[in-house]
Order: C-alpha cells, then sequence, then structure tokens
C-alpha cells in the first residue's frame, strides 16, 4: 500500500461534494494555489468557487464600522482570485464531454504526494454512445513557483472522429461571496482590472491591476497539444480562448499540456516580462522533467517528515495528507506566510493568523527549517506595519502584530476578538525561540530574529502595568473568543513573559557569541533590559487556591458555567447562534486557551493542578475553533491521560477530509494540519526542545502498533522509531547529535548512530 | 429687564455662528422642530443644516458591521429631515434681499420665551441704497402640534416700488452628512420619495414616503399676504413655489403669513386628510389668536417653573432659555420622547438615550407631570420590541431597553459602549418611581408603569449570577464609555437593586391598593418577588477599602491612572483621539458614573467615603460627556462643596449658549439642559423626593442673592424662595401639602400657606 496516494470515487457530484473537493484536491505551491474544479465547468445552477491565488497578492476592499471611533480599522487586505486558467471543455464528434450528460461509467480523484501531482481519471460515454477516457493530471511546481500545469489526456475507447479541445484563459474574475456567512466575504465586488490581454501565438498574456492596493499580476498560457491539429488562439473580450481540432482514432490518446504562469508585482519588478520569461523557460524543458524534479523535490521532503503509523496505512495516509497540505500552503518569501485557509480557498479572505507561528512552524522547524525561517522572515519585514499598529493603538513604544493582515497591516473589523488579541506578539517570539534552539541558526537570529523578540517585548512593557507589586496586562483577548477584553489571561500573561525572559536571553547569548552589533542596532539599554526582566519576574500569572486550578483570566471563574452538554447540538458553533456579549458572560470556551500554555509553558502550579484544570476547561470547551482538539490531544498525552489524547486526535486528523466543520469547501484547516503533527509528534511523540536540547519520550497510542518519525535537530536528522516496549532512535544525517530518551540522554554519531531505550524507563 | 427674552445681534455672518444660531433659535413645540435658518439662504458656499423634524419620524437606514456577528444590529433608524417650508425669498425693485450683498445695517435674533416665538430683525440697505426693516416672527405651535408659522413683515424705510415674495415648499431634501464626524450621519442618502405634490388654490400639499420604515409625511402650506396681489402658486418639480407681487410705498408694511402644517403617518391614519384638516382649522383662525394661545400656554409653563436667580437676570435668562428648550424638545405621545438634540438638530441621528430619563424628566415630573408621564408612556409602547431585544441578546426574561433607538429597536452599531449599557433598565425603572414619588400617580403606575418596573428587575435576574454569597453583573458597560464591559459596575449594580427593591415595593404597593388586576396581568409570582428581594439585597456594591472609596467596577482601580492635566487641551475629547481599548486601560471617565450614583442613590458608603470618592473621581473624569457637570455640580452640593458645585454649575450653563462643547451646530444638549435644572433645584435647593415626601434645604450660591423656583408635588404646587439667611416656601396651588425643609416637617394648606425656616436649622 502506498501510503502517499490520497484516492476517492468521485461520483456524487452533489453541489456540497464537487466545493469539498475542489478544496481537498487543489494543486498549490505555497505561491500559487489552483483549486480542484472541473475543466469544463458544472452543470448550471451549480456553485462553484473557481479560484486560483497567489500567496501575498492582494486588493484593499472597504470595511466600514457601524460607528466610527478613533483607530479601528475601516479597510481590509483580500486575497483575490485571479485569472482562470484552468478550463478545457473537450468535444468529440460534435458532442460536449459533461459529467452531468451522458454517463459516468468510472471516476476518480488522486492526489500523489510523492509525485506531487493530482490526477482526475474519468470514463464517459456520451448520450450517443461514445466511450472517452479522460485522464488530467495537474500540478503546482515546487521547483518553479510561478508554474501550473495540466496535463489534459483523452484516449478514445470506442469511436473514432473529430475532436475539439478548447482551453480559456479569462481574467474576468471575481472573488467568491456569501452573504450568509460571517466567515467568507460579504458581497462580491470586482477588484482586478484587466490592463493588457495579448494573444502571442501559442500563448497568451494578460495583466490586471488591482483596484486599491496598486499591485498587478500577469497570467501567462500556452497550450501544446500532443499531435498536429488545427489551432487558433483569439482574443475575446479579456479572455484569450486557444481552439484546437483534430481526429482521434479509436484506440489513441491524444494529450494537451496546458501551462500557466502567474507572476505578480510584489515578486517581480515587471510581471509581463516574467511571465514571458518563465514561459519560455519551462516550455524548453521535457514535461517528464518537470515531473522528475517535482518528484525528487518531494522525495527530500518525505526523507525530512517522516510520519508513520504501523498498522494503520489509512490512518498515515490522512496524517501524510494535512503535512503535505502544509507544505502547499506555506509560504517561502517575505511577501506571504500561511493563510488559515491555505491556499485552497477564500475563507477568512487569505488572512494569515497566528495558526502560522502556533501551529505550523513546529512542523517546518523540525522538517524544513528554510520554511521555518522564511516564515519569520516574512513577520520581520512587515515589523514596521507592526510598529504603526502599535502606535494606532497608543502605544509608546514596541510592535503590535495585526490579528489578521495580508501584507502587514491589520484586517480586523471587531476589535473585541481581533486586535485586542495582543498574544499573537507572544507566539511569535515563541516561534522565533523555537525555531532557535530547533536549529541553533544563531545568524538568522542576530539579523532578524531579535528584532522580533525585542519589539515584542517593548510592546509588552508599554501595555502593562504594575499594581500590588506584580505585572498585569489588562483588557486583552487571549486564544478563547467567547471571552474578550479581560484583564489577566493566563495565556497572554504567561506568553508575555516567555517573550521578555527571551529578550533578555537573547541579548545575553548573542553579545556572548560576539553579535554586539545586533543588540546594538535595537539600541536596547541594559535598563530595558532590566525592566524586561523585572516585568517577566513580576508578572501576575492568576491561580484559583480553592478550586486548585488555573483560572483562565482575573473574572472567568466568577461566573456561571454554560450547559455545554445540554446545548442542542445544532446551537454549535455558539458563535453562530449567541450574542458575543451573551457568550462573554459565561464560562464557556471557544477552544483551548489555558490549556494551550500548559502545552507551551509546562503546568506552572504542578501536575495535579493541571489535571484539574485539563478536567475543568475540558468540560467548558465546545472546540467550535479548529485549533483546539490537538491542544486537547497534546495536553491529554503530556497528562499520560493516553485515551483521551487519541480520541481529540482522532477527531482532528479527520477534519478535512471528512469535512466535519462543514467549512471544507471554503478551505482546508491548515492549523489543525500542524496541530495534527504536533499532537503525533509532540504529544504521542513525547518531543520537546528546550534551551538543554532534544527530548523524547514516545507512547504508542493503544489502537496503533508503533510510529515512526523524522525530524532534524541542529541540521541531524533522527528517525524515531516508538513500538509497544520502547523507541529507538537513529541518526539518518548529519554528523553528531545528543537527545535524551525517556529521561536519559544518548549521543549518537556516525559510529554509533542508533540508541533504544525500553518504555520502562519512563516514570 | 425681562429674564425671558434671549437676544443676540446676528452680524457675524461667519460659517460657526450661522450653524450654532440655526440651532439656539430653532422652533419647536415636541412634535416638530425647524432650525432657524435665513429664509432667503445664504451665501454661496456656506453650509446650512436646513432641517425640519418630526419628533419620532424615522427611516432605516444600513449600519453595517465590520465583521458580522450574531445578534449585531446591522441597520438603524434615523430621524429624517422633511419638506423644507422655510424659504422666502425677497425682491424689491428688482434688487434681491441678501445678507451678503449690500449693507446690513441693523440685525438681531430674538427668542422671547413667554410669547413663544423667535424674532429675527433686519434692517439693510440694498447696493442701490434702497432700505427696509424684515421682521420675521416664526412660531410652533404648543397647542396645534402640527403648526409651524412664519409670520413675514417687511417695511419700505426710504423708496416705493414694486415687491416680490417668493415663498417655497420643497420635498427635494436629505438629512445632512458629515464624514468626519462619527457623532453624525456618515453619508447623504435620500431616504424620502415625494408620492404626491399638489396646489391646490393658495395651498400646496406634498406627501413623501421613507424608504424602509413604510412611513410618510404630508408638508402643507398656505400663504397669505395681508395685502392683495398678483400671486401663483406653482408646481415646480417636487416643490410648489408661490410668487407675489405687489407695491410699497416708502414708510408702509406688509405682511406674509405662512402656514406650514406637518402630519405624519404615526400619529394620523392619513396624513394627507390631516394636514388638509388640520390648514382648514388653523387659518380660520385670526394670526393673533395663534399668538395669544401660544402666550397662554406658557404662561401656565412659567408658573409651574419659576426659576429665577436674585441679582442676575443673565444667569436667569440663560436658565430659562435652557427650561424652555426642554418644553420645546419633549415628545407628547407614545411615539416619541426626547432625542439627545431634541429636535433642533440631526446630532446623534434624533437617537433618545438614557438622558430622557435621567436628565430631563425630572424637571417634567416636578413642573409638568403630563409631560413626564407621556415621555414614560413612550417607553412603555416600545416594551414589546425591548423583550425582543432581551432575547436577541439571549435573556430568556425581561425586557432590554434599546441603548439608542427611535421606535424602539436597539439603533446602537458598537455594542460594547451602547448595547452593553444595560443601566438604561435601571434608569427607566427609576424614572418611573420618582415620578410616581413626585405624582402619587398610582394609576398610571396600575395601567403602565408597572410593567417597565417588573420586566426590567426581570432582566436583571436574567443578567446576574449568584457568585459567592452575592449577586452579580458581568460584562455590563456603566456610564462612563472610556470604560466598557466590566464585572459589576457600581452605578449599573445600585441602579438594579433600586429596580429590584422598586418592583417588590410596588406589587405590594399596588395590591394593597387594590390593584391586584395590575400585578395578575404581568403573571408576578411570590417566587420571583423572592427572586427579586434576594438579589437586591445579595447585590454586590464594590468598595475598596484600602482607599476608602467606591470602585467604578470590579477592576477599575487595578489600571494605571490616565494623566487628564498633563493631557493637551487639544487632545479632547478623547474619544476623538484614542483608542477605545487604549481609554479602557486606563482610570478615565468620560463622565459621571460612580458620582451619579451618589446623586441617585446615597452616598453608600458614608459621607467620608463619598468626599474621598468624589476627590478620586474628580482627578480622572474629563467631562467629554456634557452629562457629566451637572452630576459633579449636584453631588458638590451633597457634600457642602459649594464652591465647586457652583463652579460645575457655571461650565454647564452656557454650553450650548457659548457652544463651549464646539458642536451646538449639531443641536443643543438637551441631557445637559435638564442637568441645568437639576444642579439648581436638586443641588443648590437640596430637593429630594423619598418615600416619606419632598425634601428642600437650600443653600445660596455665593455670587447669587437669593434664588426662586417652584415645583409641583402631588398637585400642589410651592414655591420655594431662598436667601442667603433661609428659605420660605408658599402653596400657590392646591389645598395642602407637607414638606420638610432643613430636616424639620411643615404643613401648608389654604389657612397657614407659607412656612420659612433659617438656615442654621441645617446641620
Amino acid at each position: 500500500m502506498n501510503n502517499k496516494v490520497y484516492r476517492v470515487l468521485d461520483l456524487n457530484l452533489s453541489q456540497q461534494e464537487l466545493l469539498v473537493n475542489e478544496t481537498l484536491f487543489h494543486n498549490a505551491n505555497g505561491y500559487l494555489g489552483v483549486r480542484s474544479c472541473f475543466e469544463e465547468g458544472y452543470a448550471p445552477g451549480l456553485n462553484s468557487v473557481r479560484g486560483t491565488y497567489i500567496n501575498g497578492f492582494y486588493d484593499i476592499a472597504p470595511m466600514k464600522q457601524a460607528e466610527t471611533l478613533f483607530g479601528l480599522v475601516e479597510d481590509k487586505e483580500v486575497m483575490l482570485n485571479v485569472a482562470d486558467t484552468q478550463s478545457v471543455s473537450l468535444k468529440v464528434c460534435g458532442e460536449t464531454f459533461s459529467m452531468f450528460q451522458g454517463e459516468v461509467l468510472e471516476s476518480e480523484r488522486i492526489l500523489d504526494m510523492k509525485a506531487g501531482i493530482t490526477t482526475r481519471r474519468v470514463v464517459w460515454r456520451s448520450p450517443a454512445g461514445r466511450e472517452i477516457e479522460i485522464t488530467v493530471n495537474r500540478m503546482a511546481s515546487f521547483l518553479r513557483k510561478p508554474l501550473f500545469l495540466i496535463d489534459y489526456r483523452i484516449k478514445a475507447l470506442n469511436f473514432g472522429g473529430p475532436v475539439t479541445l478548447t482551453s480559456t484563459h479569462n481574467a474576468e474574475v471575481m472573488n467568491f461571496a456569501d452573504k450568509c456567512d460571517p466567515r467568507l466575504a460579504q458581497s462580491a465586488i470586482r477588484q482586478l482590472s484587466v490592463t493588457s490581454c495579448e494573444v502571442r501565438g501559442d500563448e497568451s498574456y494578460i495583466v490586471s491591476a488591482t483596484n486599491q492596493s496598486g499591485l498587478s499580476v500577469c497570467s501567462g498560457v500556452k497550450n501544446l497539444p500532443s499531435k498536429p491539429c488545427r489551432k487558433e488562439t483569439c482574443r475575446e473580450g479579456n479572455a484569450a480562448n486557444c481552439r484546437m481540432e483534430t481526429d482521434i482514432r479509436a484506440g489513441e490518446t491524444i494529450s494537451l499540456a496546458k501551462y500557466t504562469v502567474l507572476t505578480d508585482s510584489r515578486r517581480f519588478a515587471d510581471c509581463r516580462a516574467a511571465a514571458l520569461r518563465e514561459m519560455a523557460r519551462t516550455a524548453a524543458v521535457p514535461l517528464q522533467e518537470l515531473y522528475d524534479e517535482q518528484r525528487a523535490y518531494l522525495d527530500t521532503f518525505w526523507k525530512n517528515a517522516v510520519l508513520e503509523i504501523d498498522g494503520d496505512a489509512d490512518l498515515t495516509c490522512a496524517v501524510n495528507y494535512n503535512l503535505y497540505q502544509l507544505l502547499q500552503s506555506a509560504g517561502r518569501d517575505r511577501y506571504s506566510g500561511i493563510a488559515s485557509k491555505g491556499l485552497s480557498g477564500e475563507g477568512y479572505e487569505g488572512h494569515y493568523f497566528w495558526d502560522t507561528e502556533m501551529y505550523i512552524l513546529p512542523f517546518f522547524a523540525l522538517t524544513n527549517p528554510e520554511i521555518a525561517k522564511s516564515l519569520l522572515s516574512y513577520r520581520y519585514a512587515t515589523l514596521d506595519k507592526a510598529k504603526e499598529n502599535a502606535r494606532r493603538l497608543g502605544h509608546g513604544q514596541g510592535a503590535l502584530f495585526p490579528w489578521r493582515t495580508i501584507s502587514g497591516r491589520e484586517c480586523s473589523g471587531y476589535f473585541p476578538a481581533g486586535t485586542a488579541q495582543y498574544h499573537i506578539n507572544g507566539d511569535i517570539a515563541y516561534a522565533t525561540a523555537t525555531y532557535w534552539l530547533a536549529t541553533g541558526d544563531i545568524d538568522y537570529i542576530a539579523s532578524e530574529g531579535l528584532a522580533l523578540i525585542i519589539e515584542t517585548a517593548r510592546l509588552w512593557i508599554d501595555l502593562g502595568c504594575w499594581y500590588r507589586g506584580s505585572f498585569r496586562l489588562n483588557d486583552v483577548t487571549g486564544p478563547d473568543e467567547y471571552t474578550c477584553m479581560v484583564n489577566n489571561n493566563y495565556y497572554t500573561n504567561v506568553c508575555a513573559q516567555y517573550n521578555l525572559r527571551w529578550a533578555v536571553k537573547a541579548v545575553k547569548l548573542l553579545r556572548e557569541s560576539g553579535f554586539d552589533d545586533a543588540v546594538e542596532k535595537l539600541r536596547v539599554t541594559d535598563e530595558e533590559l532590566k525592566a524586561f526582566a523585572e516585568a517577566a519576574d513580576g508578572m501576575y500569572l492568576p491561580y484559583d487556591s480553592e478550586r486548585g486550578i488555573i483560572p483562565q483570566d482575573d473574572s472567568f471563574l466568577s461566573k456561571p458555567v454554560w450547559d455545554v452538554p445540554g446545548t442542542p447540538r445544532e446551537q454549535f458553533p455558539l458563535l453562530l447562534h449567541y450574542h458575543p456579549l451573551h457568550l462573554y458572560r459565561y464560562q464557556v470556551c471557544k477552544q483551548a486557551d489555558t490549556i494551550l500554555a500548559f502545552f507551551m509553558f509546562g503546568f506552572g502550579r504542578g501536575y495535579d493542578a493541571a489535571v484539574r484544570s485539563f478536567d475543568y476547561y475540558e468540560r467548558i470547551t465546545t472546540h467550535d475553533s479548529s485549533l483546539s482538539l490537538c491542544v486537547f490531544s497534546m495536553v491529554a498525552s503530556m497528562l499520560k491521560n493516553h485515551e483521551k489524547a487519541y480520541a481529540y486526535f482522532g477527531n482532528s486528523a479527520m477534519l478535512d477530509l471528512k469535512n466535519t466543520y462543514g467549512n471544507t469547501k471554503d478551505g482546508i484547516h491548515t492549523a489543525n494540519m500542524g496541530g495534527l503533527y504536533m499532537s503525533i509528534v509532540h504529544g504521542f511523540g513525547g518531543l520537546r526542545i528546550r534551551e538543554d536540547g532534544l527530548h523524547l519520550a514516545p507512547a504508542v497510542p493503544e489502537p496503533w502498533e508503533g510510529f515512526r518519525f523524522s525530524v532534524t535537530f541542529h541540521g541531524n536528522r533522527i528517525l524515531v522509531e516508538a513500538d509497544k516496549n520502547g523507541c529507538g532512535c537513529t541518526l539518518t544525517e548529519g554528523e553528531s547529535v545528543s537527545l535524551t530518551l525517556y529521561g536519559r540522554e544518548y549521543r549518537l554519531d556516525r559510529a554509533r548512530p542508533s540508541c533504544r531505550a525500553a518504555l520502562e524507563a519512563s516514570k
């Protein structure tokens, strides 16, 4: 069984199924993404989110506030749907191919995660009885970012005759809008205007400009049929259609290679020239070579990101599906992060949230540190805007990263559940430290990371105040959006404490390593470091000694408890059925908040308090956010509650593949995908990277025989293989590495690349 | 000196002055209001808010939220500017009269508060040297609600020749919009569409319908010149213009009586028929008789509302000006309350707030109880909508009155500083009790008042929760909008306590008086009454024993103190210069909050704690709201800090007349006007109405020789005359009354109508 091939029969043509599959089988490479719509379109009346996206390519749309207040955001960035190049229509002997006419004899969709290709395979019988097999491979090249390829093959099964293929390149596009769902755009606005549309031989190039953001994008298309044919490319309005006519013999296969290149003005000074250049380069490469280089890229990726579950190939496949989507979603340059829906849909309008740092970056830090670094670099590139954002909020110093954004400006319209989530600052600092600990890449910290840590730390100092001997953070919102604008949210405070401590630590470490310049550049003074240290030491961390648990914030526990089990199922998610003010008055959590702090920063008040807290929050958490299950899984693992850990994990693994949240049509849930990885590697695997090194303590879930994963630590790749009896570690790349397995230290090198410890050693 | 005539020279034709005078000299009668614009208009380029309004006549305008959340309000009601009938243009011998051409020799505006008339008097020399005197009386009839009258007189001073008057009736109108001020409409939308425009002889009638609210309005105009002339009324588009030509001799005066009637479909089943009927009735009455009945109405008003300051006629005039505006502003039917700007402008879009109950109703309860009752009836008429509003907010029982509204639906776009101000419920209950105590009108309580008190009490029970033995109210906003969504706002809690206690008391009193039916109707159970009493007794009222002051809410005192004196003057009001989240993090108050509770409910924790609290909040209150100064004045009076009481009073008295808040152009500040009255009568006069009767304890401010005022208590009118030595009270209407003066009880009746006590008696 190949656990890197995900395959579904595609015979259910319901609206829901079509939209979900558009998402699940989208092709992306971190730069561009194309939803998996049928090339020939759907039957009239069926909706399609026929989207093609470029990571970080946006326009600015108005977002008027109901009441104007000083400093509120009145517009937002939105990821744009760019030119549609996935359309190919087919006519055989005068009959037009459609899944909604004639008879579909076979139909499946396949994602081959080793090849980096999706395949759609259909056997169709026309109304007149002609049978054809259509096989469409699609690929978003991981190596050639602007390239999206459609390899469209037709085999005549029982007839011969004329075939017409019409390949369209259409730039009259808009984003999808849904008036009824607050998580989508409310109204369709034409954000892109075509500025030029040209046909150059068998290629076409369309340049479009955004309304407000001053950006432009060029899409280029080239159609290469496998067989000589009558071919004509014509401009029709703002589209360019290429019509190809030929004859097919029974049993013959003919194909069309449709190359798309997308270049935007954020990355390319002259996007039209860049598109022409990319097209010329790509078309010169044989198709097979493009496939080969894609496969080679993925060979490396999977070597670094081994994740296998012994005895459950389906689950392994599902988990690998999730990891593959992370690779598809992650931006790799200073213009892009990871949108909450990746490049697979328009949910949350393509915005980047804290999901990137807290849920996804750990995966890349352990398997592909270059991407983790790039994600941090994206934040660094927006640091000046984060400083402006802080000023808008009234802060005299430091940077406040926006709650949701594309280019770095705050795009959150409802600030109590958006901008007020100051913890994003701590999350970014935490991710920076995580990257540093995992890679030892002090050069990056010196050049950019330190600024991220220091400017966020500075903001805490400005935000907080001393009261009764401790340092307090008032009027912020924690991760749980069902309680807003509170004082001393435990998660936020402990996150700020970590941020402040790392600011002091980073300066010390950089100075010790001779990077005084990096410190100088930020004008860090000793007084400031003293203030950081004092605020961290004095940080107020609420604790309820009566109940023996950690309160989510100062007043959380004084509120009545929401009756979660007694709430009818159709009332979830609560945010779609209750006024926010009502939710704020109850102990009810949309997602892990205090529990997430346990994973990141330890139990704080010891094991017993953590057990009590876990039980307490478990009862009042609805998991209405997709960022919750995986955290509960990890912390259950920490608490050795393996059954619960596994149950939470299971719910998390199938979230998109089974569309359990009902909104996979709007895009994949990237945070959950990263969280799924974490619940295996950090949860079951017990992996931690601390200042004293790499720690592992795998415990195999009861339903599994064992599991294995590879991680990279300071440039050394280690294969971790756990079974019911214990765990073995093998250095598979690098010179030597130290690690702690079940509490005991081992040193692996070329001479002795492996170690093994029995589970009993663990306590 | 007549202290009921307010007069200004009108020679400053600056933009600011024109707009302010439009407000200050507007005519209104509680039903309609017309801003005082020049009949002939201004010079090109000068803005005018040429408004005519009907109290409670509104359309629904979209108010999209930046992010859609469940239950948020997505549209709002707006008071509409209706047909413009104040336009009259004048031509003498071919020269058009304009204040911006030729020479203005004399110009003044007068408000005669005994006559109920404004007068504009201009002596003008035309560019060719012709001199005329123009005198324009305007009246909004207090007795004939639909009637607005313009009495336009021209005297030729040094010439004779042809005169042309053109009187316009124009229904192509819109509301004023100002993109830059969050307190005004942001964009102009045409909300009214003309459905018929007809000329009937010398009358014209235009009916317009609203876009969304399904309402219509008819305006009728009749032009009656004093002298036979060539007269023609023509329809021009959606306007009807009456052109009158005649000759004037030197020294001759000719005049035009222009009658406007306005009838809306909320009050009149067929508003066009009603307008025709009203016009016919009114035109049959000689002009002088209309003036006489207006004067007679005001004679009664002023007899009931005597307020004179010995030794300061100007101040007396200013105070009377304020009282007169309250009379002009107050709705008198179940469709209307008192807009925060009365009927004088479009600020806050004509919405009713708590201002009515807390700041204005006390004046009417003491001087004109019928109007006070009508204001409560308006709330009663919206009770069903308040119940719906409560459901929207998730409450299973009770009513939640909207923070801002016209017809009763919530129109607050930013709920943390709007809908979250639950105290409006307690304010309405408090006002109901106040009315009851002042009038003894138990019949009203039985028919409507009880429902107001019970349904608001029910909401507190649903909102609150028991925690550690006390009843708590979480996530509400108190009057101070610089701190939002807090737990246990002292003002709100004490207000809810009063509300709950009165619910129990009212049921008991009504049952004792044989009104069991009234109680039955509301299905009040004994269990419910027990819950009310327990919640009231158990109400948590925060106290800071360390500082010995009452905290505004649970966490207020833990925040840093805003440096009010150190904030540059141009940074006020703070709300226009700081993000709300920033303001929420400081101890800084937009207005009286805890201090207002002292006035309404006493000191709570004794005199010393009140003194300390007053000093504390004084330092951190910006008075950015116009509802603040008067409250500080009253509480300073309670604390016998007479100097401060007077200083706050003085700032409050001239707020509109001197445009000290800079926005009088958008309308008068009715709450401050009522508060000004309260700071004299309740503050300096020491008046309180409690369950044990009427209390008085006047203390004359140092700059005054004495002051007198009349109040009505249980149908008896009492004239209170205070001087530096003491105070006399005289029963001027009614049979007998008991009162407590400086702590000693007196009984006044026809035989012994007066009493006097010396100031020394007070302690």
